[in-house]
């Protein structure tokens, strides 16, 4: 431990590499595991992702929680977390720039066809399929945060229009904004490609339904609208995807996460061809990345700054 | 015709859908198709793709040649045509845009490991791949003329590391760039994605070897190199291509070009699980989008202007 900061770390990182965490946060702060520290008086800070109920109930002096992640869903939902303590959640370029080359990665192998030109390989059928322009095609950013708007610039500097849809009124330049609950089927009808980074909260739980997915834009010859959800599996309605597709409603969907994680095996999902699957993986976190974020922020608040990206425990995001 | 120029156009676009080329020309000039025109002085421009030969030998006032297509070889190569007509080659936003497209769709294909999570999800395997940072990936742009270029700017912000050759010193803000034979290897050797995006010259024909692909970057746990081919087919050796896949000297590849187009329903490319094949269809040209830019052109050329995007017989592009 070099120069250690005074506020020790709870850390509580399943499933993400812990050992590496621990070693990265150690160079500047006194880090404890998450076993038997239900009560310990030392504890400032906690680092968490996917905590066990009660792990942070107890801690007297704990001042901030991080999330490991853009999602906070794992926290809102822990009613054990004492309701005063602020929780400081994930903003990184590096997550940020994964977030971005997936959904314009899938974004593009819909545009482009690539279910049909990877079938007519298979047949050996050497054929042109009709191409629309970018310009032609709206992709709407269901969620206009961070990600969407990031996600927004580089789909915008391709050439494709956007449609993006938040809680509130949102500007961006060459965007066509819509806010609220009044504002989701105008968004909809508008919409060709459909990408969802929002938030799972009380609001948004189970949005992604049979009737949501009626209301994008199917005017075109090339095919159906299509849905990539990049946010949390359990906006959406597995069943009612899975109708859409097999009416045509949908043309095609890529989707990264699911109701249930891992994906069960028996999911008709993992078989659809008209279904991209990827295991929750569009943007994961990296201990190299964001540990040296985290340090920042418990250095400013130190100092007497702000915190930075807190979430708004009502809200749920 | 409404408003015709001065000049009468010659046209030949086999398999490019002549009945719309002609309807659009025809909106300004008077339009002569191909065949019975061998010596027809009425006609000063010709708007052509892999005419026939002597088609344009004996046009006694033939001014100008438009090549639909950023490609001109098939142009260079007809022996037929009078030396000292001047060629003007396609450069459009609308062809560029999609071109960006391809280049960006299968960048990030191969980046993200599209065809792993495809075998995955085959296997029903929820099982995320390790995943390496666009900065710390090199894309290497071979051919870093009007397209390359686009492509480049695409790829950089979306953080990829870009390394740019040509025949001349070219500069671009961020890029690494290479020059002529003496800069090749060098670029081969710090180029992780191989991107062909040259002419076909009496100088490039055949330059994608087996020795070639050798010389590519192969350093990182995730994989080996991989070469996207949009360029044109005879750029590259396929049998090499295909060693080097098989002895893992390649990962993988993106080819829309072939040595013989439409490729072959006996070659091996189609089914070999490495390479994903397209119809020559990266960026076609569109008759609505091109001929305004035709057009433009011939009017400026009669009001004396220079024209704009002249080919170098000599140099075969
Ligand atoms: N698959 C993955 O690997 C992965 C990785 C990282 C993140 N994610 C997911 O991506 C989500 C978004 O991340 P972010 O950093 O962009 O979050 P963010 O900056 O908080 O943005 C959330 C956006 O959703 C909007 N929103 C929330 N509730 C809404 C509602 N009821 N109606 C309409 N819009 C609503 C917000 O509206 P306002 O702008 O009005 O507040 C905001 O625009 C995360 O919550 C996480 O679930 C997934
Ligand atoms: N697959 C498709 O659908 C499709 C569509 C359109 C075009 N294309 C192909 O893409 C090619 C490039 O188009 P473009 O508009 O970008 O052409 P461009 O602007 O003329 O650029 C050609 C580039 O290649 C370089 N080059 C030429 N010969 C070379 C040599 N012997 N050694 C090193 N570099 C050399 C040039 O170097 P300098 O900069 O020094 O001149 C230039 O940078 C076209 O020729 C065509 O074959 C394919």
């Amino acid at each position: 431990m070099s120069n250690p900061g005074t506020g020790r770390v709870l850390l509580a990182v399943n499933a993400f590499h812990p050992q590496r965490w621990h070693e990265l946060l150690s160079a500047e702060r006194e880090v404890v595991l998450e076993r038997n520290t239900d009560t310990d008086a030392s504890i400032t800070y906690a680092v968490v992702w996917k905590q066990k109920p009660n792990l942070l109930a107890g801690l007297p002096n704990l001042k901030v929680i991080f999330s490991v992640g853009a999602g906070v869903d794992h926290i809102v939902e822990d009613a054990t977390i004492p309701a005063d303590v602020p929780v400081v959640r994930v903003v990184a370029e590096d997550l940020t720039r994964h977030m971005v080359e997936y959904v314009v990665w899938r974004v593009l192998d819909h545009h482009r066809q690539g279910r049909q030109y990877r079938e007519q390989q298979r047949l050996r059928a050497w054929h042109d399929i009709d191409q629309r322009n970018a310009d032609d095609v709206s992709v709407g950013i269901m969620g206009f945060g961070h990600l969407g708007r990031a996600a927004a610039s580089a789909l915008m500097a391709l050439g494709f229009r956007i449609n993006g849809w938040a809680r509130s009124a949102r500007e961006m330049e060459g965007v066509t904004t819509y806010a609220g609950d009044a504002g989701l089927v105008p968004f909809l009808n508008a919409t060709d490609i459909l990408v969802v980074l929002l938030p799972l909260t009380k609001a948004t739980t189970g949005i992604i339904d049979y009737k949501l997915l009626k209301e994008l834009r199917r005017r075109n010859a090339l095919g159906g609208s299509v849905l990539v959800n990049a946010g949390r599996g359990r906006l959406q309605k597995e069943a009612d995807i899975l109708r859409a597709l097999d009416d045509g409603t949908l043309k095609e969907a890529s989707l990264d996460v699911f109701e249930i994680e891992p994906l069960p095996k028996t999911s008709p999902l993992w078989s659809h061809p008209k279904v991209f699957v990827t295991p929750h993986a569009a943007a994961t976190s990296d201990a190299e990345h964001l540990v040296p974020v985290m340090l920042g922020q418990m250095a400013a608040y130190e100092r007497g700054e702000e915190l930075e990206n807190l979430i708004d425990r009502e809200a749920g995001y």
